[in-house]
C-alpha cells in the first residue's frame, strides 16, 4: 500500500481526491474513480465493483486520458482476477473499450502478462490475483514517476524553445492531474513553469464537443492557480496571428513508429496553425503511448463518437436556473447528423518535439523514437521497477 | 408593398416567415424579426416597435447576420421617423449597437440620408419618414438581387474551381436567409449548387460559441433538403486531411480595402487549413460589406462579447428533459475568464475569390476591391434603382 498511498498524494495539488485508486472494501476490492463527466460542478466518485461497470466507466468517460486510461485497464485485470471473474474475458472487454488510446491496451496487457506467468508458475487463484495487482500498481507508480519526469524535461525544452520566461501556452483537451497518477502530461509542464514563475497565460481550447478544456483543465488550472483563459476553439486563430501564444503544448493518445500523434480532435487544427505562426508545437506523453506496431498516422484507429455528443449538450450536470440533471439539450434541428471523430492525426512534420519521461526528440523521426523506445525499455527490464534511463 | 411582398416571400424555401419584415399596424409600424436566439427549436416572431428594442434585438443576435443588420439598420431609422421619435438619436443608436458589421452603419446611413434629404426639401415630418421607408425597402430589395446575383456568380466559380461538380463544401457560421432579404451569401451559393445537382456534402462548422452553425444553418439546410452534416469547428482539420472539403466558403462582417475579410471567429483557421491543403477558400459576400474607409485588417475593430457566451451554455430555448427556458448553465469553474472575440479576420492572401453582386475578385487585391466597388457605386448611382452592373 506505500505505493498507492505515494501514487494518491501526488495530483493533490490539482485534485481533491486521486483521479483513479484502488481500494480494498470488507465485501472485496474496488476500484474508486472521480467521475470526470462532472466535473467541474461535482466532485463524486464512482465506485467500479467488476469490469463491466469499469469498461461503462471507460465509454462514458468517466475515466478518460491516455495514461489514467493504462493505469485503469490494468487495475481492471486485478479486479477481476481478485473477484474470480475470467481474467481473458475481461481484458478483451477493457482493452476494446475505446480503440485509439493505446495505454489502455498497454495496460491491460501488463497486468495480464503478470497474471498469466503467475499461473504458468503454478501460482493459486489468490497469488495470480496479487501478480496483476502488483503489476497494477506498478503501472500506476511508473506513470507517476514519469509524470514527474516529463514536467522536468518539458520545463528544460520551454527553457530552450523560449528563452526569458513568460511564456503564454496554449493546450487542448485536458491532460493534467486527471489523467495520471502523477501530475499529467502537457499540462504537467505548463504546471512546472507555473511553478518556476515562468507562466504569464495558460490558454484553454474549450475542446469541444465534450468542453474538456472548460470543465477539466480550467478546474485544474483553478486549484493549481495557474493564470488561465478560456476559449471557443475557433479563437485560437487570431491568438496565433496577434503573437499571444509563445508554444503549443498537447498530450497524445497513440503516437505511430513515424511518430504522427493521434490526440483529441482539434488538435491537428492546432498544428497547421503553430506552423504556419512558427511556434513551437509539442507533444507531452510517456513512452507508452508510441505505439512502433502502428507504422504510420494513416494506420491509427481513429474513435467515431455518437453524433448526439454534438447535436445536444448532455452533461450529468447543470448548473443554475434550477434545473438539475437536465441530460441532453438539442441544439440542432431534429434529425440533424453529425462528424464526431474524437481524435485527429498529426503528422510528424508539424511536430516541433516529442516529451516522454525518458527525453525530449527533436526533431521527431522514426529513428529518434525507436531509439528512445528501445532505450527506455531496455532500462526498464534491466531495472525490473520501471525506472527509466535519461 | 409590392418591393415588401416579394422580397419577403424571396427566402420562403428556407424559412417560415421572412427573417425580417416592416409592418403597418394600426397602432403604427412595426419591424417583425424572426428571432434567430430561439432557432431551431421555436420559430418565434419579435416585435419591434421602437428603436430600443430593435437595438437589444440586434445586440442579444435576435437579429444577426451582416445584409440583414444592414436592412435592420434602415428599417430602424424609417420607424424612428415614422414614430416621430429623434432620427438621428435613433441613427446613432443603431449604427453602434455592434461595432465589426459594416452593413449596419450602411444601411442606416442610406435611410438616415434619405430623410434628411427629404427635410432639406422642406417636406413633412411624414413625407420625410416615408422617404426612408423608401430607402430601406431599397436596401432590402437590393439585397435581395445581390443575393440572387452573388448565388449566380457563386455557382459559376465553382463549376470553374472544381469541375466535375459533386461539390463538398465546408461553411462556418450562418449566411442564409436568415441574414438577408433574399437567400443569403455563401449559404445561397451553396444553396444554388445544391438546386443545381452539384452539392454532394455541406459540411457545417457548428459554430462555437453561439452554434450558429448548429442551430441556424442546419435549420435553413433541412428545411432546404441540402444535404448536411454537422461537426465541432475542431473537426475539420481532419476533414481537410482526408481531402473531404473541395471548397470553404463563407460570409463576411466587414472587408477592408486591402481585402482582410473580418467574419465570425473560426475563420481565419479554416483560412490557413484552406491554404495549408490546397483548398479554394472563398468570402461571399455584398459590396456594402466592403469598407473603403477601413485601410486593412488592423484596423477593423473585432467586437469582443461576454465571457459567459463560452463559460456558460445560454440558449433561451432548451429541448427535453423538461426544462424549459433554463438560461444559462455553467460549464466551467466559478469565476472562469473567457477570451470572446466575435470575429477575426483573415489577410487577402489567404482568400482565393472574393464574390459579390457585381462579380468575382480573384486575386483579391486592393485594386481589384476598389475597381469593383466603383463600378458597382458608378452604377447604381447611374440606374437610381439599386440594381448592379456586372
Amino acid at each position: 500500500m506505500g505505493d498507492q498511498q505515494e501514487v494518491s498524494e501526488a495530483g493533490a495539488a490539482a485534485l481533491p481526491v486521486p483521479s483513479l485508486r484502488w481500494e480494498e472494501r470488507p465485501e472485496g476490492p474496488v476500484v474508486v474513480l472521480l467521475d470526470q463527466t462532472r466535473l467541474p460542478a461535482e466532485e463524486v466518485e464512482l465506485v467500479c465493483t467488476d469490469v463491466p461497470a469499469l469498461v461503462e466507466a471507460i465509454r462514458t468517460l468517466a475515466v478518460r486520458g491516455a495514461p489514467l486510461l493504462g493505469i485503469a485497464g490494468a487495475y481492471g485485470v486485478a479486479l477481476a482476477a481478485a473477484r474470480g471473474f475470467d481474467v481473458d474475458e475481461a481484458a478483451q472487454a477493457l482493452a476494446h473499450a475505446r480503440p485509439t488510446a493505446v495505454n489502455l491496451a498497454y495496460g491491460v496487457r501488463r497486468a495480464t502478462a503478470a497474471y498469466r506467468a503467475a499461473v504458468r508458475d503454478r501460482a493459486g487463484a489468490g497469488e495470480a490475483a496479487a501478480a496483476a495487482l502488483a503489476e497494477a500498481r506498478t503501472v500506476h507508480a511508473e506513470d507517476v514517476e514519469a509524470s514527474r519526469r516529463m514536467a522536468e524535461h518539458g520545463l528544460a525544452l520551454l527553457r530552450e524553445l523560449l528563452p526569458g520566461g513568460g511564456h503564454r501556452i496554449l493546450t487542448h483537451c485536458n491532460t493534467g492531474a486527471l489523467v495520471s497518477g502523477g501530475e499529467g502530461t502537457a499540462l504537467a509542464v505548463a504546471l512546472a513553469a507555473h511553478r518556476a514563475g515562468e507562466l504569464r497565460q495558460l490558454w484553454v481550447d474549450e475542446t469541444r464537443p465534450l468542453l474538456q478544456g472548460t470543465r477539466l483543465t480550467a478546474y485544474e488550472a483553478a486549484r493549481t492557480g495557474m493564470p488561465y483563459t478560456v476559449l471557443a476553439d475557433g479563437a485560437a486563430g487570431s491568438l496565433f496571428a496577434a503573437g499571444e501564444v509563445d508554444a503549443v503544448l498537447i498530450g497524445a493518445d497513440r503516437i505511430a513508429a513515424d511518430g504522427a500523434v493521434a490526440n483529441k480532435v482539434g488538435s491537428y487544427p492546432l498544428a497547421v496553425l503553430a506552423r504556419y505562426h512558427h511556434v513551437p508545437f509539442v507533444v507531452v506523453a510517456p513512452v507508452s503511448t508510441v505505439d512502433l506496431e502502428t507504422e504510420e498516422g494513416a494506420d491509427i484507429e481513429v474513435e467515431q463518437r455518437p453524433g448526439h455528443e454534438v447535436t445536444e449538450l448532455s452533461l450529468p450536470y447543470a448548473r443554475g436556473a434550477g434545473a438539475e440533471r437536465s441530460g441532453g439539450f438539442g441544439l440542432a434541428p431534429w434529425g440533424a447528423q453529425a462528424h464526431n471523430p474524437a481524435f485527429d492525426v498529426t503528422p510528424p512534420e508539424l511536430v516541433t518535439a516529442m516529451v516522454t519521461e525518458a527525453g525530449v526528440v527533436s526533431p521527431v523521426t522514426r529513428g529518434g523514437l525507436a531509439d528512445m523506445c528501445s532505450m527506455s525499455r531496455w532500462s526498464k527490464s534491466r531495472s525490473g521497477n520501471g525506472m527509466m534511463a535519461e
